[in-house]
Parts: structure tokens; sequence; C-alpha cells
């Protein structure tokens, strides 16, 4: 059946990815968010194992829908693992931002309060020399399933290119605890909030439909080498196409030579 | 002599942009942060001409930095352009995050209010339908003037392949007011800023040494060309060099076919 399957050398290249560019910056180390949940765990791990445990910090951002539970397992983790971990209750600077902006509902707050853990995260990199590591896994990338400027903003995103399912099966490999892979997925940004109600699909066939389209098979062929329904494919289809936005900087219209975002090659600068 | 010169058609290829992406992303209409500086009144008056001013919203953002008189002078010329103006008082929400971050120094501080704002025009838009128009000038997006996810972050950036020369010309043209026109550049973060000392060159030699280098000139020929000196494009090259980050969403290390921000083609989806 089409699925997902992790390769053996995806741990390799992410260690080499988070090396070289560490080093290539001439930084200090990486900052991560730690939430408790899968994601970023694997994330910490990652580099605490490609970059040495010294040059990572975790850091807990909690607020009022944060489970005490999931801040106790990441520091449990960090603590196994080596890694630093510092706390910022982020609750005060959540609440002011709320009131500022009369916030109205779930999601409106949830934006502040993933927005909010960026500005955290970003303070101390510059302060301390660090870079930022995003959180975000393929199949978040492709549905736009992050807060725009919040937690889909990073300096470098590790596990970017692996789906869902991809990140828990690299979980399991490099030590990841049971009980955090086994954890429903969810952003806490508001009681109740899972990944799967929100996106409207488990992970498992999301991600099997993520790859035909990635593969750029058609629809016939998603349906049967997938074992999917039309209607999910249509569903998916329209997540990825609505997101296009969520995965670029701003747009810029082209009037010189060479414009930044389009054909300003970067590579070449001598 | 080397310098950027404002083509003829500029306008009309910002209103034909503008109007085609806020059309086709089915939106109500646009929001920029408006500072009374020459950068968001062009980009607002670009924005009136193009879409009609009754799909603008400009938002007035003031703080303890920010002078009287910018704010004074945004709301005539939102006024005399038939833009609707809505002010938003940031500081109790940038004191409550800047005693969260323990922020110290002017920087570190500005960066705060530069998010809080993105924040903020954020909120509008996804309240009321609008996409964010950014105000960055193409002089600052290749030098890394700007706040990273603060006032670099926008959905569309409508004259960020204009250097500043270009745009100060372009003001002319469209009817923005010459005290508008001849005000120091500043981003107002704090007491005292400038544009040109903070980036330790004034911007008409700036952008003829940044034109040199998008026509990928070498130094001697942009020394001549431009009339500059050698230490000049060493210093605009290393601003060039240490901002490529800035201007790319996290980088991904490639593990499938094809990977977010490498070789992902949104226009390959169907």
């Amino acid at each position: 059946m089409l699925r997902p399957v992790l390769k053996d050398d995806s741990q390799t290249v992410i260690s080499w990815f988070l090396r070289h560019h560490v080093i290539e910056s001439g930084m200090e180390g990486v900052v991560v968010g730690m939430s408790g949940g899968l994601d970023s765990s694997v994330v910490a791990k990652l580099a605490a194992d490609a970059l040495g445990p010294d040059h990572v910090l975790g850091v807990l951002m909690p607020e009022t829908t944060t489970p005490d539970e999931c801040m106790e397992d990441a520091e449990v983790m960090a603590g196994n693992w080596g890694i630093e971990v510092r706390t910022v209750d982020i609750l005060d600077g959540v609440e002011a931002l709320g009131e500022m902006l009369d916030c109205e509902g779930d999601e409106d707050l949830g934006n502040v309060k993933s927005r909010v853990r960026m500005m955290t995260l970003y303070h101390i990199a510059r302060t301390e020399g660090r870079m930022v590591l995003g959180t975000s896994n393929k199949s978040e990338l492709l549905t736009g399933y992050f807060t725009k400027w919040g937690d889909g903003a990073s300096d470098l995103c590790p596990i970017g290119d692996l789906y869902k399912t991809q990140v828990t099966e690299l979980a399991s490999r490099i030590g990841v605890p049971q009980k955090v892979i086994d954890r429903v997925p969810s952003g806490d940004l508001w009681e109740g909030q899972t990944d799967e109600a929100e996106l409207g699909i488990d992970y498992a066939t999301l991600d099997r439909i993520l790859l035909g389209i990635e593969l750029a098979m058609d629809d016939e062929d998603i349906i049967t080498g997938a074992k999917v329904d039309r209607e999910q494919v249509a569903h998916v289809r329209a997540l990825v196409r609505g997101s296009v936005h969520k995965r670029r900087m701003g747009l810029v219209p082209k009037l010189g030579a060479r414009t930044v975002g389009l054909d300003w090659r970067e590579a070449d600068l001598r």
C-alpha cells in the first residue's frame, strides 16, 4: 500500500543538516520549545544527539491550557538527555495581548499563544547566540496546520520533511518514551483541542494521501494505491491549496533584474 | 552613473499585483500599518489606488517612542485618500511582553514592538478577512534591516522590489506629501534611531552598491560605476550575506521526493 516509510538514514541526514547549519552560522547552539508532545521531543533529542546536549536549550512555555503532565514529561526527557531546561510562564504576556486585541474565541487566542512563544524563543536566541529550531512536521506544513509567524516560524526545521507517521517511527528509534509517542496529538491551545479533529482526518490516512500528492499521482491512483475515499483526497487537496501562503514569505511583485523571493539567488553573491 | 531608476510602469505593475492577489485570495481587502513614514505611506496610497480606498484599512500602532507628529500625518494622509483608520495603542502589550522576557536595551524591546505590531495586523486580518501588506523596501530586505517575523512578516510586500531611493521617487509621483518624503527615515523603535546611522551608510550610496550586486558586477566595476569606496562595497556585501536567513522560511533538510521550501512546487498540485 502507498504510505510514507522512514528511510534508514533519516537521523543521519538530519544530524548532518543541524551540524552544518549551526556551525556554519557561528552560533553557540539551538533553542527549542518543548511541549511534551511528540514533535518537539523528537526535535530536542535529534538536536542533543547531533550537536551534543550542551548546545541545546529546551524552553517550557506553559499557560492555562497547558497540561501539567506534558510539562513534567518534557522536563524528565530533557533531564534524561542532558538538555538544559528553562521555564518561561507566558500567561501574563498572552493575557495582555489577548486583552489588547480583544481576542474572542479559541483560535484567536491560540494564535496569540503561538506567536508569544515565537517571540520568547527568538528573544532567547538573540540574547544567547542560538538558532531557533521549529518543530513542524511535513503533514503540518502541507496542510497549513500551524500559526503563520507563530510555531510556523523558525530558523531550522529539522523534521519538516517527515510526515507525522514517519516522526512517530523515528521517535521509537531514538528513544522517545512510549508514553509521549502514545499521547493524542494536540496543540494544547485550548481545552479539548486535537489535531485529527481539527484537520478532519486521521494522520495515517492524511499521510498516505499527502504522499500521493507529493508523487504527483492523480486522484484515481491515490484512491486505489492508498485505499482512501474520493472525498478524503479532495479534502486534503483543498487543505494543501488553501495553505500555500503559509509556506512562503510575503510575495513581492517583480520590478527589478533580480527580485527577493523570486529570482534573487543568495548563492550568486560574492 | 550606476544607480537605480524608477521605471515608468512601476505603479501599474504593483496595482496589477495587488488586484490579482487580493481578488484571487477571495479576501475583503487589505490592512497596512501606517507609521507616518515614507514606505508605509506609499504602500497605503498604492493600495488605495489599486483596490479602491474602501478596501484598505490603515492601522496606527503608537507606543512611547512613536512621534505624535507621525501619527497625525498618517491620519491626515489616510483622510485625504479616503482610507479608514483605526488606532491600536500597543503600549500595554509591549510592556507586558518586555517584562515577561526581561528585555534589556533598545534592540531587544524594538523587536518586541515590531512583533506585537505583526500580531496586531494579523489579528485584524484574520477577523476581518483581509491580507496584511508589508512595507519593507528592497534596500531593507537585502540588508536585513527589519525584525524577523516582525515588520518583515507579511502576505504581500508591494514595494519589496524597489530600492529606498526608488520609493522616494514613486512617493512624489503618487502624491505623498513632501513633508513625509523629507522626514529622516527611522523605525521609531527607540529615541534617536535613524536608518542610515544603523545601517552605517546613506541610502543613496547603499542603493547604488546593491544595484551593482543585483547585476552581479564585481567589486572593481561597482567602485567605478557607482562612485563608491572599496570599504563601502565590502560593508554592504557583508550586510547582504549576513541577512540571508531573514529572507527565507526555516530551512528543511531534504529527505523525501519533494521538500517544502526546496522543490515542493505549489503549481504542481491539481
